[in-house]
């Protein structure tokens, strides 16, 4: 049996890894363009913000300990064609220049995504950075210490995560959002909490601009020293990010025949099987189901991808296993604020078909008199029609994370708002109010509910 | 409609607050023998540990801001019959020693609970304590200035958050356990993994003595000044704290002919009805319905009080709704310890008749190269046969209770660990592992199920 693997960060490693423990006496080999394999690269924001000095931190397992598994490895190697009536692999060697074809009985694609780059002027020049694989991370920090000004384009996750490290290393910075929003994976109105608590805590160190494009960067031979906006800002900087998103890398996938979905990225069945005999996707690369609106969603998250690695491991061994889908669950931090989310917004649920109606509350996430309250501001979304819950959303000093995860269970068991509202939480005061924020917007929720006929 | 209440901690006070939201010409009446109405009770550990300096904080809601609403509190006017047949209750004026009828068209019942206490010679000793009241709570803050070593009888919850108030307060303590464990709502491998977690923390602060009962209080005219173990240890002790357990106070209830349940508490309906008409209880007088194991449980905690009190008012007023149980839920914490469960343990769901298989893992919470990331050890258990998820325990420096809350919601949705095991959970590195220990314990699980036929 022999399994081939594309790609090789958190989905690729994890099916690596898998198919070993299932099937002790195949051959396994994967392949990836990278210098590195199996790394956190949702740890990058975390290292450039000096939680830790070695890079090597954010390596899970190297080629080294994969090979005493018997599984190789093969960095740098890009695979250029998939001939599925062959099953074979075109392998690029990019250090060598050679080319070969690498024979497979199962194939499992994990590609993943890359910086989707925005049209801008002289994106060339030096320091100006994405941030995705480790080379970036250690130019980022390296830079970072000569550095007194840095932009970030773009104000979604990754973007509001280097913002903190940016940060905490000293810079002034300066976020450029070409949205009306920063974070619009929530509702405008959470967004708008979002950008006006990182305000708040800013204290001169950051500004955050929204509906704002950057049209062109300046510079010389050392690299960038300027930037301007289409609105004709301009600024004198050091470096600058560029976060605006991924796209799937599914070129190759494409080129073999693999269906892609309607989100632009590969379609996959719960056994993450492609439309092809023996070839599976799985992790940033694929679209899977949203449990919530049974519609597909593309969601490169790395959670997902080290399930979804494992399921097609799964499935490629011979073990039958079902991926459920995702609810969109998905937290981060910047500066002491938390913000996380599950399931649908408001918006995402009017667009999938649903009625929905939302309760927001601003609660102490523990007893208001325990010292280290803090306030966490909570949006729960249900359909009006049936009570069924959507989706929720937190955001606050304190500890919206637990909320969201609760909620996230409840949408993955399509509870409705009557079911859960006399959930059983934990209580104690430094842990929570005697109702939960969550129970009491549920509460509250119950009200706009039409009953049932 | 005349809403009469007896008992106004949680219950109470949450059934006479939610009654005249929904019925706003009731007339409402609360009697209460205490000198307190509507405190957290579950606050009084944090006053103690020198929190909040003032003990008004404990207070929700003033019999005052009450008489405002006109709900009528009636303190220190103890209820000492009541009267089905003519719809009367005899209450006694504990200060005017007054008796006199009340007349109601709905009764609702919040006696609570109050301390059970041991066999020991000499109780009745000056600065032996329990925590009960607001008056405890402001004795002990104010005995603990005088003094330097002190003793706890009893290591359940409020036990063990005593003895964290009374090491904040630099007290030297010694805990006695008469059971084998401490903590004992958790199976006995976690309970035994508390202890020795507490211990490696205590530095000399405290010391924890298990199967050993205090038998004999020693003392003169100024109070308790030493202490004997049925063992034979003695110790010059400044005061002590008993906390062995509480009972539901059903007398009024039992003596007017209201069943009570298996558990020894009010037996209610859904509806918190008890068997005589127009009489509704709540809180911790009651038993409830596990939902996990479908039998009735005594789970005497503020969260339950709360819910039920809300439920009776509504039933009581005439706007039907049902309360579906517990699943026992309980968090607290010492000294950066946080104690978490909920569900059945192994040892209750043997009891209950399920042929329980668990899991224990130990794991970081966050990702490991965060600073801030700490240990828990998550034991998850469910059913061989069936592969229901029937409970979890969490104990750890680390976030072990939003795993206990997402692992509540599974249970309140009676999910099997096959539905539960791909949850999206929410992922970053400041918030959980890739795979959340919680998950990687479900995978293991999964493992231990038998496989449906």
């Amino acid at each position: 049996m022999k399994i081939v693997i594309i790609g090789g960060v958190a989905a690729g490693a994890k099916a690596a890894a898998k198919s070993r423990r299932l099937l002790p006496d195949a051959e396994i080999n994967l392949y990836t363009d990278d210098t590195h394999v199996s790394y956190s690269a949702c740890g990058i924001p975390f290292y450039v913000e000096g939680n830790f000095e070695d890079y090597r931190t954010l390596l899970v397992r190297s080629p080294e300990e994969f090979a005493k598994d018997g599984i190789f490895i093969h960095l740098q190697n890009r695979v250029s064609k998939i001939l599925p009536e062959c099953k074979k692999i075109l392998v690029e060697d990019l250090i060598t220049k050679n080319a070969f074809l690498v024979n497979y009985d199962k194939l499992i694609i994990a590609t993943g995504s890359r910086p989707f780059i925005p049209p801008i002027k002289n994106l060339a020049l030096n320091n100006i950075f994405t941030v995705r694989r480790i080379e970036d991370a250690i130019a980022i920090r390296k830079k970072i210490k000569t550095s007194k000004e840095a932009i970030i384009v773009g104000g979604g996750y990754i973007g509001i995560e280097m913002l903190e490290a940016f940060v905490r290393q000293g810079l002034k910075v300066t976020l450029f959002e070409r949205n009306d929003h920063i974070m619009s994976i929530f509702d405008n109105d959470m967004a708008d909490l979002i950008q006006s608590q990182l305000i708040s805590i800013s204290n001169g160190r950051f500004e955050i601009f929204t509906s704002e494009s950057v049209s062109e960067f300046t510079g010389d031979n050392n690299g960038v020293n300027g930037v301007r906006t289409a609105s004709g800002k301009s600024l004198d900087i050091d470096m600058a990010l560029i976060c605006t998103g991924v796209n799937p890398n599914v070129e190759i996938a494409l080129d073999c025949g693999i269906k892609l979905g309607a989100t632009g990225a590969i379609e996959v069945n719960e056994k993450m099987e492609t439309c092809l005999p023996d070839i599976y996707a799985c992790g940033d690369c694929i679209q899977v189901n949203n449990i919530v609106s049974g519609k597909p969603v593309w969601m490169p998250l790395g959670s997902n991808a080290n399930k979804e690695g494992r399921v097609a491991a799964m499935n490629a061994c011979g073990f039958p296993d079902l991926f459920p889908g995702v609810l969109g669950s998905a937290v981060t931090r910047c500066l002491g604020l938390t913000m996380s989310a599950t399931g649908l917004t408001e918006a995402a649920a009017m667009e999938a078909g649903f009625e929905p109606v939302s309760v927001t509350v601003n609660k102490y996430d523990k007893v208001g008199y325990m010292p280290d309250a803090n306030n966490i501001t909570l949006k729960l979304t249900a359909d009006k029609k049936t009570g069924l819950l959507l989706g929720g959303q937190g955001v606050g000093a304190g500890d919206a994370d637990k909320r969201i995860n609760t909620l996230a269970t409840a949408l993955l068991a399509k509870l409705t708002v009557e079911q859960f509202v006399n959930n059983d939480l934990t209580y104690a005061p430094p842990f929570s109010p005697t109702i939960d924020p969550l129970l009491n917007a549920a509460q509250i929720l119950m009200t706009k509910i039409e009953p049932a006929s």
